[in-house]
Order: structure tokens, then sequence, then C-alpha cells
């Protein structure tokens, strides 16, 4: 149980219901900024704006999951105000406080450094992004489905990568029918996607293993399916980036060729808001009840 | 090869491509009625009007692959002009010639017999209602991913039937990580999904085993989800009925009871034309095929 | 429950002892006959021999699980005194009693028919022959491991028949990582394989398609794997005939060519007799329970 | 290719055959040393006695799969007479000649350190690992089969560990059709085995996880199946330990309880003898190949 700790939400979407309902469950006080518009209203929780004097109160700060501004602007579904969270506001959080978000871009990772404000992005967890591949692998086989024309069973697949992504990824689609090919550089991920049946290569032969294939689905985060791989691609091919902004795929070129490719980020938390918010609420509380002894030390 | 072959197209939707194509790569003869509208044209086939004259000429007439009509009214997505298949039309086919569609209501199956002329349903084949199985399945799992808010995986689903289409959804399903029970009423069937590891139970049990659900796919196409079941069935549950109009369910109930339920007709041509076609095509090529000693012998 | 009905057992093997313990938690009145050297001996149970006498008193009749024998010998490994079941025994039965067994050599059906007493061959059944698909394909992996140098997975396999145990063995192959292949001759069988991803052929095409296996599985009863076919497999391969006897293989062939080839009857019985008990049992208590109306009624 | 390199080969069983093949079609200089009963002999390889000259002459010494000998004791099927590697062989050695073995007990790796010649012990790599598990599971799962009476399919098993041998063997009992769960320590491992519907739980609560298991699987190389853990294990179950040895149970304590319980050792080159020697060629190659650049330079 949480009881007798402050937990604060700094904005957040439908995926931060969940969150909250889970902490009051455990007996947390709460306090929600940036919900105003919420309805219904949560009963014996507190509703506040982002001043400096509720913080200098919290133990737990919690924000949207994903904080993506370079202004320190905090996103809220639930509200029509602008949240700001600024370098006074972290200077007014007490010294054991600590804030969570899923992930975050380094203007705000690095307010929180300046300000020795311990910063912690879940979604780095390697539990974390093994649970949220699952969403992640539904939301690509559900644009996959729309996308094409064909059934995915019977069709021919790449997977890029044998990531925490990748492996959720190439197992749904084999378990949807699809025939999978894998490709890694590492002899170990070889060994491994043999292991599961996935059919691997190695990706230095990327060139010449696209060439008949139905649905690309990218999880590596860097330029990989380059104009040369896309000059190779049939026409009828649907590629699908899931590599964080911009994704590994020249977007610009398979344009040119007229081959459909489209990035999905976020796709937890858009085709499974519920599951994705119960991630994020167990990770925290695991998280947060280990680190238990350390409160109110300070 | 069906050279020297005449097939005619009457009506279609994105299916009939598919299936149009493979006939010309098989060099039979086509004429095309009531795909005015399809851009690009089709070079080597001819174009021509609903009419007896060029009817008497042909030995294999395709039908839109459904006939819901109770007048002789056949659809088509390329056409804006209505196509009125009538008595003296029938009439006017040779005696050998047959005429091939999907599925059809009563209405035209009597027309066709009452005029001696044979009518042959692809859907009702095992083999093709296996096929169609799976696009169906793809369908489902996509309405599942976009009506619910959680991931399929891990979630307990419920499959009513183990019957062609039945089989295919539970093994994708699983596939796709779900808590898979199966309902049916045969001791055969209770064995088989044992085997698949699918945790049958018997459907005089149904309202016992629906307390939990996130999901049910009814595939028995007879009042089986009646007001009694649905009563026990929890708010959050969705109900995807996949068996043919007017489907398992009493929907007016689980509107009562605020049960998201739907009922999903058609989805192979919806989610998957082109595999469609082609299943409707390759099997189409098959019977004529295994036919076509009879050709030209009256 | 099956209070005050009499149930002997004749003969048996391990599976035997699942079955009379099942019907002892029935409560039924159990007499033991041909399990002399059985130790420990059940309490509450009787022990007699094949006499007339005992015979007149009695309900049901379960034998060994399968009657080999044309001289109506009933095999015990409990026993080592002949069990010869003779037409005066079966004169001796009630009318109403009936005769449960596995599977019985034509002989003693003929035997049973003659004297008008029902015998129940319990592996026709559609479920009980599901059920034990399931040791029997344990069984037939078992046998592949332990006859090969070469891992199941990754290995090329070819099943005969999509069958009650050929879509069992099938499966599992494929669950252990095999590439299977499955010859049918049914466009359904082509269809359901298909959907199951087990890689379906014809079986007119049997000899081009054994070219480059390791294992080949039968389980057709009728003679499939001629001379012909064997000679077209490599001579690593080894051949697991399940089909009964005398299986569906040239082994004559096979020898000659120096390809090891096998029949394996029986699998359930010795790979798990446990499981095949608790089929049997649970077939019989379901069978006789949906008769038991009938008891005692002349 | 491996033209101009000298290759020996020392002791080995039916695995090293396989690797002295691939060998031989990379065009390597092979000398076997060890070998004097092999029937039939290799053409085009050298037989030799383990002597000081030979060794001289060698860029590559390739040794039984597993030295598990104190005193350089090189174990060999083919031959009768004793290969004793002694230090002054190993001075004997070519500067840049290289040792490979699968894996060697402390007492030959410390004599190959102070004598400065690099040992490669394969089984330690990742990708050797993983490749390995396969013919590992393999052989578990046929010791299931012959040490049970009840079919693995539907059986409850106890998986402990999710390493490389681990995961391969959940995954093939899953296949199999049992109902596995998997006993692990860290957070990330919890999420994969959710993810791959394998049913995880933390190993702290083992003692509560064994009280209804058929099968115990442990692939962890230290105490874990203590004494405590076995006294909750119902007594039909069986335990099967794959972790080197000596394993990780407390067989003494099990065989007091009468709870069947075997330690298993060698999986690899017993069930699959061809496929662990194809592991071992195939990663030697790769290694060689890698370096290959080296040869010739000193
Ligand atoms: N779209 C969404 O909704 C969504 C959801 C979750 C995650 N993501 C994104 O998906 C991506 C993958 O996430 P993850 O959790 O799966 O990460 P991960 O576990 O780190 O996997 C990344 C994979 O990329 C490979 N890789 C990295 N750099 C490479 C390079 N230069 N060349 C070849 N391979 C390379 C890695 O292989 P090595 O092991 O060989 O490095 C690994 O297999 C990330 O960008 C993440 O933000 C998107
Ligand atoms: N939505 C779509 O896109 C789509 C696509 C394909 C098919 N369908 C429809 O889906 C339905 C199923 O098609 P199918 O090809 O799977 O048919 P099927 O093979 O005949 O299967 C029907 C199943 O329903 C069971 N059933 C029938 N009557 C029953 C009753 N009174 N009580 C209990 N169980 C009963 C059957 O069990 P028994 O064997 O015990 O009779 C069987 O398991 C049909 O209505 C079909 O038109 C829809
Ligand atoms: N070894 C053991 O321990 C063990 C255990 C169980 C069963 N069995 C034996 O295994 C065999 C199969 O049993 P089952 O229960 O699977 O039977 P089943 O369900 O009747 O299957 C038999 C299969 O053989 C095919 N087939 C039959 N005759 C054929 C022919 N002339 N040409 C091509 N295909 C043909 C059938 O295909 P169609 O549908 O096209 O006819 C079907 O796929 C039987 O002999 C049974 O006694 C052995
Ligand atoms: N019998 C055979 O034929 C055969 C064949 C191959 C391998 N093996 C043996 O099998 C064993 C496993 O090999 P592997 O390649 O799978 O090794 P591995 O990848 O290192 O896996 C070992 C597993 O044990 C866990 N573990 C280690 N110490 C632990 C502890 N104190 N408490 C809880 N968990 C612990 C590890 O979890 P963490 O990640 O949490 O540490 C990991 O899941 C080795 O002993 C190996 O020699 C035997």
């Amino acid at each position: 149980m949480l009881t007798g700790m402050h937990v604060a939400f700094l904005g957040g979407d439908a995926r931060q219901l969940e969150v909250i309902e889970k902490f009051s469950e455990m007996d947390a006080s709460i306090t929600l900024i940036g919900f105003d518009n919420l309805e219904p209203k949560y009963g014996g929780v507190k509703y506040a704006e982002l001043k400096e004097d509720i913080l200098k109160t919290i133990d737990v700060l919690i924000l949207h999951a994903v904080v993506t501004n370079n202004t320190g602007k905090i996103d809220s579904i639930f509200s029509s105000k602008e949240l700001l969270l600024t370098k006074n506001h972290l200077k007014s959080l007490p010294k054991h406080a600590k804030i969570y978000t899923g992930y975050s871009k380094p203007y705000f990772k690095n307010l929180c450094q300046e300000n020795k404000i311990e910063l912690i992005e879940l979604f780095e967890r390697d539990d974390v992004a093994i649970y949220n591949s699952i969403p992640t692998a539904e939301g690509a086989i559900m644009m996959a489905i729309e996308n094409t024309d064909i059934t995915i069973h019977g069709s021919n697949c790449i997977v890029l990568g044998l990531g925490r992504t990748g492996i959720t990824l190439a197992r749904t689609l084999k378990g949807v029918g699809a025939h999978v090919k894998i490709g890694v550089r590492k002899h170990e991920h070889f060994a491994r996607a043999s292991e599961m049946q996935l059919n691997p290569f190695y990706l230095n032969n990327l060139t010449n293993e696209v060439t008949d294939i139905d649905l690309l689905f990218n999880t590596i985060p860097t330029m990989i399916v380059t104009a040369q791989v896309i000059a190779h691609i049939p026409h009828r091919a649907v590629i699908i980036d899931l590599a964080s902004k911009p994704g590994g795929t020249d977007f610009r070129f398979a344009e040119k060729r007229g081959i459909k490719a489209m990035i999905a980020p976020g796709l937890p938390g858009i085709v499974a808001p519920k599951t994705a918010g119960q991630i994020i609420a167990k990770s925290l509380i695991q998280l947060i009840s280990e680190d238990s002894s350390e409160w109110g030390n300070d």
C-alpha cells in the first residue's frame, strides 16, 4: 500500500485514468493537475492548478506518458489550459520527490538534471518495453489488415530487428499465419530467430530479401529502409515503420516510387489505452514500492 | 486452359477483378456486363449490356459474389445502371451453361431451378468456406482491436461454434495470445478443441462461461446469445457476431444492457478483397476445369 | 453415479487400472476377471474366474482394449491363465448386457453378433480417436527422436493423411519446429491444412514430394508408401508407419533399399498408459451414463 | 574456403564426424589424431599419433566437444589408446595456433593459459548455446515421454530459468500442448514469458507453484530444487534436471521421498549427434573465417 504518499498527476490521456485508479486502490493521496475537463470527476482526489505550493507537498509527480515538447509543456487531453512545467516548479519540489514519465525529449531531461530532480523514464525499462511491445504489435497488425487488400495469413512479411518490439511483432505475425522473415545483425539473434522458426537473415542482405514481400515492418531506430532497399521492394508492398520518429525509412523515396509507407508512433496509447495504462501503473507501483523505504527521510 | 470457353461476368465488386484476371490468364473469352465505369478498362475483353443475344453464346455466367435481392437484381460497384436478371435472360442461356455465384437468396435459386439452369453457390463448398474463414477471422481480429481499449493478447475470448469459421477464428485468436474458450455441442468437437488447447465447454453451460469475458465471437447461425446469456456478460465485453444475418445475438437486449454488440457480415470482401477474389477464382477454375469435358457437347 | 450397476472387467493392461478406478469412484459394483496377479489388490472389488454364473449377473462387460485374437482369447497382463471368451459365456449374459472394448478383430465381432450381444468398439468413435491421437503423436515424436541423429526442429517431415491422427501429429511436429508437409486427397483437407500452415500437397504428387525428406509419418491405412515412392526417398530418411497393421508401407522394399522403416502400433498404451486409460474411462462412463435409463429394464 | 589451413582433430565422438566433413568441404588440410578405429576411413585426410612434431605444423586444433578430465586426457570413441595432451604438446604448437573445444574443465583451461595458447570454448557463445538448446529441449521431451505414463499434452509442467535453454524448452513443451509455467527472477523475464504465454512466476514463490505439477524441468545451475521445494511436489511428478553437473536438485532428498528425479547432461550429443556436430562445425567455421586474415602472419 502507498498510504500517506502524496502523488500528483500532471496531464495525461486515456492511459492516465488507469494509473490514477490503481494509485487510488493503493490508498495514495492523489492530486490531479490539468484534469479540469475530466467527466465524471473521481471522488476522494484533489483537483489543483499547476502552482508551486501544491508541488511542495508531493512525493511523486507523474507526467503525461510522453514529454515531447522543448519548452516544458505537458500535454493533457483533459484540460484546455496550457500546462507549462518550469524551473521554478521543479525547484519547489521536495528533495526526495521523483518525476515519472514514459519517455521524455532531452530538453526536459536536462531541465530535471540541472535542478537535481530524478526523472525516471518508464519506457526505457526492459520489462515495460516488452509489455508495450504487445499493443504495439497488435496496432501494427491492425494497420496491416486495414492497409492491404490481402490477408496477413499467407503473406510474405519482413520484420527488421529482433529487439523487444521485433520479437513480439514477428511472433504475432506468425501466430496469424504470415510467412515471416526477420532481419538481424547479431549471431545470437540469428540463432534465436531460427529456434523460433522466424527465418532470419543478416541485414547486409536486406536488398535481396525484400524482392517478394507484401509487408515490411521496421523496428530499428536508424535509417535502414533506404532508397536502395525501397528500389527492390515490389509496388504492392506496404511499409509500416514502428521505430520512433523519424523512423528508419526513406519516406520521400517511397512516395516517389508509389510505395505505401507509413510511420506509426504511439500505438499502445492508441489501440489499447487501458492495457497501456495498466502497464504503466503496474510498473510505477512496483518501482515506487521498491523505493518506498526512502520516503519521508528528508 | 479454358481456351474457347465464353465466360461472362455480371456485376461484382473488387473481388471480381481478381477472378477476371485469372480467367484471362486461362485464355477464356471474356465478356463483362455491368462494368461500364471500370477504369482502366482491360484490353482483350468485351464490354456488353445485359441483353439476351449476348447470353445465347456463353458457357459460364459468373455473378456478383452475393445475390441478395428478391427481384433478380445483381449488384455492381462498376456500373451505375441497374442489372436485372430476368426469366427471359435465363431462358436465352444455352442448355449447358452454368451460373456461378458465392451465395444466393432463395428467390434467385428458385428462378434458376424453374428455368432448369444449374446454379452453383461457391460459398457452400467446404474448401471455399475454409479459405474464406481466414479473411473472416482477420476481419474479426481487426474489429476486436478497433472496438476495445485492451489488447487481444491476454484477454478472455469465447468463440461459439467449432465449424469452418470457428476453428480458424479460435486458432487465430490464440495465435495473437488471447485466452480462448470455445463453445461446442458435439463430443468430437470437444475432443478436437482439447487437442488444439482451445479450452472447450458444452454450449448448455454457456451462461456460466461468459461471466468474465472480454470478447465473445459467434459463428453459430441460430439464436444462441440470448437475453439470458447477455444478462451474465460483463459490461465491458464486446460481442462480435459473424453468423450470417440476422446473426445469433439478441441485439435489442444487448443494447438495452449497454453492451456493445455488432454484426459483421461479408468480412472477406471488406478486409481482403484481393485474397477473397483469389479464393473465388481458384475454386471456379478448379470446378470448371473438372467439368470441362462436358463443354460444347450440346 | 453408477450405483447398483454390475461391471465386470475381463483382461487388460496398465490402461485398465485407470478405468477400474474411475468406475470405482462412480460407485459401480466391480468384478475383476483375469487379475489374479494384480498387486496390490483393490479393496471393495470382487475377483472371479471366467465362469458362466458370474456373467449372468453383470450389466457391463469391459474387455482388454484390443481383441486381436481369432479364438475369443482375451489378453491380460495381470494373469498367467488363459482367458477364453466362448459362445457359452456370451449366451449366459443378460439380454441387456453390453460388451465394450477398444477395437476388435472381425472374429469376435461376429461371435457377438451371432449371439445378439451388443459390442461397442470405443476406438471407432470420433472423440476417442481424437483423444487417442494425442498419445499416438507423442509416441511418434519419441520414436522420431530416438531413431534419427538430427533434431525434429528444422527437419523436413511429411505426414500422410489429415484424419484424426494426421491432424494432431502434423500440429505436434510443427509445435516442435519441424518443416511439415501434409499429403491429402480432398480439397477441403487441402484448405484446412493451408489454414493451419501445414503445407498441403495432393497425394498423387507424393513421389515428387518425398525427395528431400528426413522423416515420413503415415496414417493412411492402405498401401500408399509404395516401392515407387520409396525409390524417391533419400537414404537418410526414416519412415514411421502409424496405420493399423499391416501399415501402408512396402517394408520389404524399404529394407532392400536400406531405408529405416518401422510400424508402430498401439502407441497410446505404450507411451501413456495412464492417459490412454483415462480416455477409455471417460468415454465409457459417458456412454454408459447416457444409456443408463435402460438399465434394469429387462 | 580454408585452403592452406592445417586443422588437426584430437579425439571426439559422433559429432566430430560432421565437423570433419565440413572442414573437408572447406578444403582445409586435415589430420586426425585418435581416430585409429574409425571405419570407413576418410580419403584425403592424414591419420597421426599424438606427437609433438605433427603439432608444430598445425594452425587449428579441435578437441573432443568436452574436456572433462583433470589430467589433459582427451576422450575419443574412435580410439582405444589414451590421448593425453601435455604441457610439451602445447609448447610445440605454433604461436598463432588456437585450440577449440565445446567446454573445458578449469584444469585444461589453466594449462592453456600458462602456455599462452588461446583456448576457445564454443558452448559459452550465445549463438551456440541457443542452437544447442534445441536438441537439449528435444532430449528433455523424449525423457519426459519415456519416464511418465501420461501425455505431455495437457500435463502441468514447470520450467525453471528463462535463459538460453529455458526459453527453448518452455516453447517446445507448449508446442506439444503442455500447460507450462516458468520460474524467473527478473522483471524483464517475467514480461517476456507473459508475452509468450508461458505463465511466469517469481522463483521466491517456487514452493507454492509446484504443488500440482506433473513435470519439473530445471535449467538453473545452482541448488534451486531444494528439499523444501521437493516436499511440496506431488509423488507422481518427475524432475528432469538439465543444469550442468551437479544440477540444481537435491537428488538425495528426492530419492528419499520416492520422487523420480534425474540429471540429464550432454543431451545434444546423445539425441542428435549429427545436428550437434553441425552446430559446432558452423560456429567453428564462422569463427575461424572471421579470424583467417591473421593466418600465416607469424
Ligand atoms: N510505434 C510504436 O508505437 C512504438 C512502440 C514501442 C517502441 N517503439 C519504437 O520501436 C523502436 C524499437 O524499440 P525496441 O524496444 O524494440 O528497441 P530495442 O529492443 O532496442 O530493439 C531495437 C532493435 O534494433 C536493432 N538495431 C539498432 N540499431 C541498429 C543498427 N544500426 N543496425 C541494425 N540493427 C540495429 C537492434 O539490434 P542489436 O541488438 O543488434 O543492436 C534491435 O534488434 C524504438 O525506436 C522505439 O521507440 C515504437
Ligand atoms: N461474417 C462473415 O464475414 C462470414 C464469413 C464466413 C461465414 N460466415 C457465416 O458464419 C456462419 C458459420 O459459417 P461456417 O462456414 O463456419 O459454418 P459451419 O462450418 O456450418 O459451422 C457452424 C457451427 O455452428 C454450429 N451450430 C449450428 N447450429 C447449431 C445449434 N443449433 N446449436 C449449436 N451449434 C450449432 C455447428 O456445430 P455442429 O457441427 O454441432 O452443428 C458449427 O460448429 C454462417 O452463418 C456463415 O454464413 C460469415
Ligand atoms: N499406431 C498407433 O498407435 C495408432 C493410434 C491410433 C490410430 N492408429 C491407426 O492410424 C490410422 C489412422 O487413424 P485415424 O483415426 O486418423 O483415421 P481417419 O481419421 O480415418 O484418417 C485416415 C486418413 O487416411 C486417409 N485415407 C484413407 N484411405 C485413403 C486412400 N485410399 N487414399 C488416400 N487417403 C486415404 C483419409 O483421408 P480421406 O478423408 O480423404 O478418406 C484420412 O485422412 C488407422 O489405421 C488407425 O488404426 C494407429
Ligand atoms: N543437459 C544438457 O544437455 C544441457 C545442454 C545445454 C545446457 N545445459 C546446461 O543448462 C544450464 C543452463 O544453460 P543456459 O545456456 O540456458 O544458461 P543461461 O542462458 O545462462 O540460463 C541460465 C538461467 O538460470 C538463471 N539463473 C542463474 N543463476 C540463478 C540463481 N541463482 N537464481 C535464479 N536463477 C538463476 C538465469 O537467470 P538470470 O538471467 O536471472 O540470471 C537464467 O535464466 C547450464 O548449466 C548448462 O550447462 C545442459
